[in-house]
Parts: C-alpha cells; structure tokens; sequence
C-alpha cells in the first residue's frame, strides 16, 4: 500500500473497541483512514454510537467483494468467527488488524503462514496489553539476542479485581461485577480470572520475544478465583500484594520456560504498584537491565487507541517479520524448571499429593493451612487438576531462577 | 539493504558506549553485524577493551572510502566533528546511526534534508533516554493525533545527582563525582547539570511528537545546579522531591509549549519513583490517557543496547518518515503560557523582577525568601539571565494547563 493512499476499512465487529475505533477514528484528522463498512451479527441490536445509514451490514461479502476495501479490522468477541473472517481475509491477500488474542494465540502458526502464502499482512498489536506496544517493540526494537525475559500483569479485568480485593476490601463478587460494569471484562470473566486472557498475551508475547509458540495446552495457567481473605493476609503481612503475573524466560543459553499464576510480589518491584485495570511489562535483557513499560490495559479508547496504531502502520506497509522465529540456536521451551510456590489448601492433602523438593514452611492451624516449597514446574503441570478444586490457591514467590529484582 | 545482507560497521568513537557496542555486537549471534574497522582520535590511548590489530585507524578515510561498509555508527564526543562525520556519510548515501544528541537537536532540519537528498538514513534512538525506545514509538507506535504530551526524567546524570542529594543527603559537589566516576555524566558536567542534555532530547523528541522542530535558544532551560538545602526541605516538608524535568506539551489545538526545568514532584506522579540513573517517560493521549515508559538512561552498555537496535533496525532498511512534520494542522510552538513556579532567591529582588500574575505564597525569613506564583513562560525567558545568577532556584508546580496527574 502506498502511503499516499487513503485507507479504507471493513470493520467486522462494533462491540467497545469497535466504537472505540469508530470514534478514535473521527477525531484524528491525519489518519488518513475511514470506515467504509461494518458487519455486524444483528443490525438492529440497539447501540451507544449513532451511524450513517447504511454503515452497518449484517453481509460479510459487503465487506469482503468491496475492492476498496484495503484493510479489514476485526474485533468479533468469538474465536471461531475471528478466525474464519482474518483467514478469508488473509486467503484474498487482504491486510487485517485484529484484537482476537483467543483466536490468534490458537492459530498463529497458520496465520504466519497465510500472511506468507499470500503476501500479506496481519498486525495486533491491540491483542496484548491494551494501550501499550508490545508487541511492535518485541519484535522491532527488541530484535536482538539480549533478551532474557518478559514478565507483567496482562490482563487489566483481574488486576482491578484484584486491586478491589487487595486494596479496598471489596468481596471478590462484587470486585467482579464492577469490571464487567465498567468494561473491563470480557464477555466470558472465566477467561480474564482463571488466567487465560494473560495465557493467550503470553503466547503471542513469546513468538515475538524469543520466536518460539507455545500452545496454550501446554503452559501451566492458573488464575485468581480461589484466592481467600487467609491469602491475602498473608501477603500483606509480609508487605507484598497478591497479582496475576504471566511471564515468559531463558533459563539458560538453550531454553526457556513460561507460565501464568498468582505471584507475591514484594514492594521492590516494578509490577507492585500496577494496580487497578492497568497492565504494566518488564522486559529483562542482558545490557539494558530491565525496562518497565506501563499503561492502560482495558476499555474500548485504550484498545483502540491501540487498534489506531495498527492501521496507521498499514499505511507505511508495515508487517511483522517475525524474525526471531529465523534466529539461530533458539531457545527451547521447557518446564524441567525449580520454581518456589506458596499453596493454601483446606481438605485436599497437598503436601502429600505435590513432590516438593524442599519445604521452607508449612503452616496447619483449624482454620488455615498452607506450604511453602521448591516444585519442578512439570511436576505442578501434571497435577493441574488440583488446581481447579475450590480449596487450593497457588502463588509463585520468584526467587530462583531471576536473580534480580523485577 | 537487503535483511540478507551483513552489515559491516564503520564505527566513529570508542569510548564508554563506542565500547559497549562492541562488547554487545560480539555476544549477539543473530544481529549478522560486524565491525569492520572503528576510527578513534589517538590510536595509542590506552582502553579498557582490547581490539585485533588493525582494527582501530585514526584515518577517516579508511572507513569513507571501505566500500564493504555499508553503516557507520557515530559515537563522537565533540559535537562538530560528529556533525561532519555524520554530514559527510549521508552525502555519501552511507546510513549513519548516531547517539550524538548535541549534534542532532542543532542540525536535525539539515539532517533530515540530507536524508532526503541523498536517499539515505540517520537514526538516532539512542540518542535519547538510553535504552528507552523514545523516539521509536514516537516515530511509529504514536503516529496520530491523539498526542498530547511527552513528559520525563531524560537526564540519567542529573537524576543520579538529585538521588544521591535529595535521598542519601550528600552533597551536590560528591554526588556530581560520583556521577562522573560512574561514567553517567558527560565529559563536560554542565551539559547534564545545566538542563541542555535534557533539552537536546526534548528537542529531537518534539520532532517526532509533534513534528515541530525547535532551536535550543528558543526553549526555556533551567538546571539544578544551584538547588541548595532550603530547596529540598522545602520539597521534603511538602512530601514532594525535586527531579530535573523535560516536558512538550499541546496546550490548546493549535499550540504546544515545551521546557527544561526543575519541578517539585507529588508522591503520586510516576516520574516521582525514577531515582537514580534512571530515564522515565511518561507519554499522554487522548484516548490511552497516560503510558510510562522506564529504563536505564545512562552508562555504556544500556546505550548500547540502544545502538545496536537501530543497527538492527538498518538490516530492513528501516528509516525514519519524520510522518508528523507533513501532518496538516500542525500545532505551533508558543510561549505564551502560563505556569507556576517557585523561586527561592537570596540578594536578588526576585519579586520586584518577575512579573508574576498572581502570588499564592511569599516567605521572607533571614534565613531563606521564596516566592510561589503565576508567571508567563515568555516572562520568565525575557528575564533567563537572572537564573544564571548563583542565589536563585526555579521549580515547576504543574498545576495549570495539565489537568491530572502525570
């Protein structure tokens, strides 16, 4: 596309971001980039953004057989249609920017190859970390062998969930519903609390942090729901806060690992003070130490002032190399890594059914019990499944393999 | 160039960071770069790193003239000859990555015509904040008009000297050696200490936020050297610390101000918690609000690390489009503003000399005599030569055109 050339846009999707996008769009007289068409589900559901008659189509072929058409957005709130619309998309060699992190962190290894294939491109930026650009600085500014590791909070609902909890003494119910309230949320929570949101972020974090993809299925996940007030006592005793933390990391010249959980996260940190809907990202390097990048992480204008970058790169035909994936010796993924946990439970016998390789503490009183040990990562991944019971809540406590504070 | 070929690097400069670029470029095995021969003013001066022989020249020619290399990095400490190093490359067509911020904040409109001229490539990222990818995201990630301020600790030095003073009760003159021990301050001190370092940076980093580009002589700066223990007990009784601030802001559509100057920072701001040599940026927008961006501002390998980004950048041809020098509706740099300050002054009548608009708090003991009130930008610039003077400390209190917290 030649960056003298308007860019003319088929919006599939006109939930939040979409009017996010729609209005972001009007107020910038430079972008250069209009919305010709958008396709929706149901034209007539009612709506907070008045249109043109005419905008809306229920049609996907408005959008698609439109030759003026240069660049679809897509922003549909289900992994399936996402998926079906960017390959039509990407299969007719038409540009796409997406926000479906569900389906991109599912299908990205074939959405590489139809960008190849076809000689197109597909950018999301806005798929990870609202606002903030980590994903273009991962695989632009970062695209050297320094990097060692990438760690944040990721997911903005569970943060103000958590920071509602934490920080305010609001019940987790309630904590939840003001996210879904105030937008925060996706459509399913389960996605945002039991740390899939942050999984998806993390795996497409991954590909352009150290070139690899990870499928979610083998990543150890888990989120916040079964935090108690007896955890966050705990952490507060001890001058921490409780976050979700996603984070990926070399654990040696030829492997990494990565994981999503509930972390304690002492005051020195940079991740300490992320709190409310917020997303912040540390990203460790040999050289430059650690960089701290923070900023809104949910709601519609966030996104799509995210959403806006992408399609303004559109015009400069950018498109991800994906050149760490071409690096030699890359690293491998593996979870035959030590890491530190702290496991309240109430019935379920944990310190017998978790091979702990070291116990630091172990606390058993009427009310609350929980250890403190070294686990292989594998170890923890094999016994999933405790985790989903309602009376056992995981935190890692970093100590081993980062040396350093982040 | 082809993101096939190898880049072969004739580096100008091996001090702390043309060193550090060596160092780094030797443990990177995919940044397919090499340097090919690195010309420096006296080839016999003993360094800390060791080179193959041959590879240090004190002859300019035996890079100009080396057709294999296809980069020169310049990393000069002396501002003219970088300007005719890197002058000389671009009319030669050979792209040049620079870290020489004196140089470019005075030539960058020449700069950017010989970029044009001769088909060819500057880029300087390092040559703001460090290892903080500023002007990178400016240039790309922010392309829109929904910027309206860049504000930050740009200034590595002259934070780790405010730390040392403000946090651990030093003394200015032992901190500011212990700066310079540290290799955080530039050759010459005043550059750091008197604002100008941080005013080279907000004036390349205006370019690309705005793109506007702003003599040096026409932007207020103001340093920290004559800040004095009545200044910090001031800003400590307020809860508040002093940092050396650099700041561009929109302060209507069509206008922007900027300036360099000390300003006392409440606990809740994020530039609050940037101690040290540290580097912080905070960016502000409609739509994303604000994003914090945080790194290592100072030192040979954190600038490094900057360094061999943009040589990373140059392997896919990667340049700047100075994009929002041709937006329409460009905003214009004015003056005509109103901040307020707080000046503490000793022998001169600072009250009686500016003309304050409106006065919120005058003390006058023997001791110490301070004046907080409003003043005009321009007001304060027509009087400049006051500050110079020993007995007079200036601080910004952003309250007025910034309307929340940042």
């Amino acid at each position: 596309m030649n960056s003298k050339t308007d860019i003319k846009i088929g919006l599939f999707g006109f939930g939040t971001v979409g009017q996010g996008v729609y209005k972001v769009l009007g107020q910038t007289k430079n972008a250069h980039a209009e919305i010709k068409r958008i396709c929706v589900r149901n034209i007539t559901r009612p709506r907070k953004t008045a249109t043109p008659a005419g905008l809306l189509t229920d049609n996907a072929a408005d959008i698609f057989d439109d030759p003026e058409i240069n660049l679809i957005v897509e922003l549909v709130d289900d992994a399936d249609a996402s998926f079906r619309i960017v390959s039509q998309a990407l299969c007719r060699g038409i540009p796409v920017v997406s926000g479906s992190k569900a389906m991109i962190a599912r299908h990205l290894p074939e959405l590489i190859e139809m960008q190849h294939a076809h000689n197109t491109a597909l950018l999301y930026d806005a798929s990870s970390c609202g606002s903030i650009p980590v994903i273009r600085n991962l695989e632009e500014y970062y695209d050297n062998d320094l990097l060692l590791e990438v760690k944040g909070i990721l997911n903005g609902s569970s943060n103000y969930i958590l920071s509602r909890v934490f920080d305010h003494g609001e019940n987790y119910t309630d904590a939840l519903q003001h996210a879904q309230e105030l937008g925060f949320a996706e459509s399913d929570p389960t996605f945002d609390i039991e740390g899939y949101d942050a999984l998806f972020k993390l795996i497409i974090i991954t590909v352009h942090a150290l070139g690899q993809f990870v499928p979610a299925d083998r990543v150890f996940t888990v989120g916040i729901s079964h935090i108690r007030d007896c955890d966050i006592r705990y952490a507060r005793e001890k001058g921490q806060k409780i976050k979700l933390v996603a984070q990926v990391a070399k654990v040696s010249d030829r492997s990494f690992t990565m994981f999503v959980m509930p972390e304690l996260v002492e005051k020195s940190k940079y991740i300490y003070s992320v709190d409310d809907e917020y997303n912040g990202v540390v990203i460790r390097g040999e050289c430059y130490d650690r960089q701290f990048m923070f900023g809104k992480g949910a709601g519609g204008l966030p996104t799509a002032s995210s959403i806006l970058s992408d399609i303004m790169a559109r015009r400069h035909d950018y498109r991800y190399e994906y050149k760490k994936m071409k690096y030699v010796d890359r690293p491998s993924y593996t979870t035959d890594v030590t890491i530190r946990v702290y496991i309240r439970y109430d019935e379920t016998p944990v310190p017998t059914l978790i091979p702990f390789t070291k116990v630091y503490e172990q606390l058993i009183t009427p009310k609350d019990k929980y250890i403190i040990g070294d686990v292989q990562l594998s170890d923890l991944i094999a016994r999933r499944r405790l985790f989903d019971s309602h009376d056992v809540f995981i935190a890692n406590i970093p100590v081993l393999y980062t040396d350093r504070d982040n």
